[in-house]
C-alpha cells in the first residue's frame, strides 16, 4: 500500500519530469529534521536546568527562614522535597544529553548513507536529464512540422506556383521525418526512465521508511525518559504529603516545649533559710549571687541544658517549668 | 497530652521568670512563619511562570521547524503537546497566586488577633514583672542577711567586745525580719503569677494551635493544586505518546504522497500525432507551446492541483505520477 503510494509519486512532471529532485530533496529535508529534533531536545533541556536551579535556589530559601518558632521544623519538610524536585529535574536534563548525542550520532550515520545514495542513483539521475532533453527536442519538432504543415496549406490556399507547393512539401517532409524520429527516440528513453524511476523510487521510500521509524524511536525515548522523571516527581509530590501529614500540630509543639522547656516539675515554695555560720564565713562572696532555695532545681536546669537543648538560646534555657496538674 | 506539655513550658526562669517571653514572641513567629510561607509559594509561583513562557517559546521553535519532508507533521504533535505543557504551569501559576492572596489575608487576621491577645495578657505581663523584682529584693535581703550572720560570727571569734557584738545582733535581727518578709511577700507573688501564668500558657498554646492547623490546611491546600497540575501534565504526555503511536510511518509517507504527487496513472505513449490544418490554422501561435499527447493528463493534474493542494509549490504540483502495478 504505502510502497505503492511512495513510487506512484516518483513520476515525470508534465514537461520537467521533476520527481527525482522531489524525492532526492526530501530525503535531505530528513537530515534537517534530525537536527532540528536535536535542537528541540537541547532546548527543552536547558529549560529543565534553569528550572532545576530555581528549585534548588527554593530549596536554599526554605532553609533559610526563621528557625524560631513552632512551625521551624516544616521548613526541614519543605527544604527536603524541594531539592528532590530540583534532583529530578536535573536527572532529566542528564538524560536528555545523552538522548541529544544519540541523535546527533543518528545524524552523522544519516550523512554518509546518502552520501552512498546519491552515488547509487546517479544513473536514475542521467536518465531524467536524458528525458528532460528529448522532451523539449520532441516539442520543438512538432512545433516545426506543425508550422510547415500550415505553411504548405496557406500556399495551396492562396494560389501559389506549383514551384513554390512543391518546395514547401519537401519542407514538410523533412519536419515529418525529423517529428517522427523525436517519437521513436523518446519512447526509448521514456521505458529506460521509468524502469530506473521505479527503482529508485523505491530506494527513497526504503531510506524514508527507516529513517522516520528511527525519528519515532528517538521520539519514544524521549517520551519514557519524560514519563519516568514525571513518575519520580509524583513520588516526591507522595513523600512531601506524607511528611506533612506526620508533622502533627501536637508534634510540632512537642518539639517546641523541648527545646525550650527546662522541665516538667513546678518549683517548689521559697522558704527562710537559716544562716549556717560555718560554711558561710568560707562560702559568701560578696560578688556572686546564691541560690535561695532553688538549688535543687537550677542543678536540674543544668541536665535540661546539656542533655535536652545544648544550642538553645542560653537566657531561654534557664527557664524551668511550672508543673501544671 | 500536647496542652500539658506546652503549659509546662509556661514557668519561670531559675532568676528570671521569662516563660511569657519565650511564649509571646513565639506568637509573633508565628506570623514571621506565615509571611514566609507566603513568599515560599511566590518564588515557586514565579518559577512556575518562567518555566511556562520557556514552554511557549519552546512550541514556538517547534511551529518554525521545516514544513518540508515527511517528518513535518510531527512537529504539530510536538507543538500541541509543548503549548499544552505551557498551559498546565500557567494553570499552576494562577492558583498559586489565589493561594498567596489567602495567605496574605490569614497574616492580616493573625495580626489582629496577636494585638487582641496582647491586651488579654496585660495582666500577666505585670506578675510576671512582679515576680521578677521581688526576686531581685529577696535575693538581695538574703544576702544582706548572710552577711550580717558571718560579721556578728566574726566579732565572737576575734573577741570583740559585747557593745561591738550586741550591735551586730540588732542588725542581723533586722536583716532577719526583712529577709523574711520578702520570703512571705515573694509566696503570695508566686501564687498570683502561677496562676495567670498557667492561664496565659493555655491561651498561647492555644493560638498556636489554631495557626499551626491553619498553616497545615495552606499547605494541604498547596499539595493538593501541584498534584492535581501534576495529574493533568500526565495527562498531556499520555496524549502525546497516543498522538505520536497513531502517527504511523505509513500516514506520513502518505501525507507526503498525496501533497506533493500529481495522481496515481502512468503517462501514456507519445503518438505522432497527424497535422489537423484546419484547426491548425486558428490554433498555432509561435509563442505558445502546445502540449503532446498529454492533454488528457493536463486537465488530470489542474484538477490535482485544485482540490488536493492548493498550496503546493507550483513546479513540484505540476509532476504526475507513474503507475507502479
Amino acid at each position: 500500500f504505502v510502497r505503492e503510494h511512495f513510487i506512484n509519486f516518483s513520476g515525470r512532471s508534465g514537461e520537467r519530469n521533476n520527481g527525482f529532485d522531489v524525492l532526492y530533496h526530501n530525503m535531505k529535508h530528513g537530515h534537517l529534521s534530525t537536527k532540528e529534533l536535536a535542537d528541540f531536545i537541547r532546548e527543552r533541556a536547558t529549560i529543565e536546568e534553569a528550572y532545576s536551579r530555581s528549585m534548588t535556589k527554593l530549596a536554599k530559601s526554605a532553609s533559610n527562614y526563621t528557625q524560631l518558632g513552632t512551625f521551624a521544623p516544616v521548613w526541614d519538610v519543605f527544604k527536603t522535597s524541594t531539592e528532590k524536585l530540583a534532583s529530578c529535574h536535573l536527572d532529566l536534563v542528564r538524560r536528555l544529553q545523552e538522548l541529544i548525542k544519540e541523535v546527533h550520532k543518528y545524524g552523522d550515520e544519516q550523512i554518509k548513507a546518502y552520501k552512498k545514495t546519491k552515488e547509487e542513483v546517479s544513473g536514475t539521475l542521467e536518465a531524467v536529464q536524458n528525458i528532460q532533453s528529448i522532451t523539449q527536442a520532441l516539442q520543438k519538432s512538432k512545433e516545426n512540422y506543425n508550422t510547415k504543415c500550415v505553411e504548405q496549406e496557406r500556399l495551396k490556399k492562396e494560389g501559389a506556383t506549383q514551384r513554390e507547393v512543391d518546395k514547401a512539401a519537401v519542407k514538410l517532409k523533412k519536419a515529418t521525418d525529423t517529428y517522427k524520429l523525436y517519437v521513436e527516440k523518446y519512447a526509448a528513453v521514456k521505458s529506460d526512465f521509468e524502469q530506473k524511476m521505479t527503482e529508485t523510487a523505491q530506494k527513497f521510500q526504503d531510506i524514508e521508511e527507516t529513517h522516520l521509524l528511527h525519528m519515532k524511536e528517538i521520539i519514544e525515548s524521549l517520551s519514557n525518559t519524560i514519563k519516568e522523571i514525571h513518575l519520580h516527581i509524583g513520588e516526591v509530590h507522595e513523600e512531601f504529603i506524607n511528611n506533612m501529614t506526620n508533622t502533627t500540630v501536637e508534634s510540632l509543639i512537642q518539639k517546641f516545649v523541648e527545646s525550650k522547656g527546662t522541665g516538667k516539675e513546678r518549683p517548689g515554695p521559697v522558704e527562710f533559710e537559716e544562716c549556717n555560720t560555718s560554711s558561710a564565713v568560707e562560702g559568701v562572696k560578696p560578688r556572686k549571687r546564691k541560690p535561695f532555695g532553688l538549688s535543687g532545681i537550677m542543678k536540674k536546669e543544668k541536665d535540661t541544658e546539656s542533655v535536652e537543648c545544648p544550642d538553645a538560646d542560653s537566657v531561654v534555657s534557664r527557664l524551668i517549668s511550672n508543673n501544671n496538674t
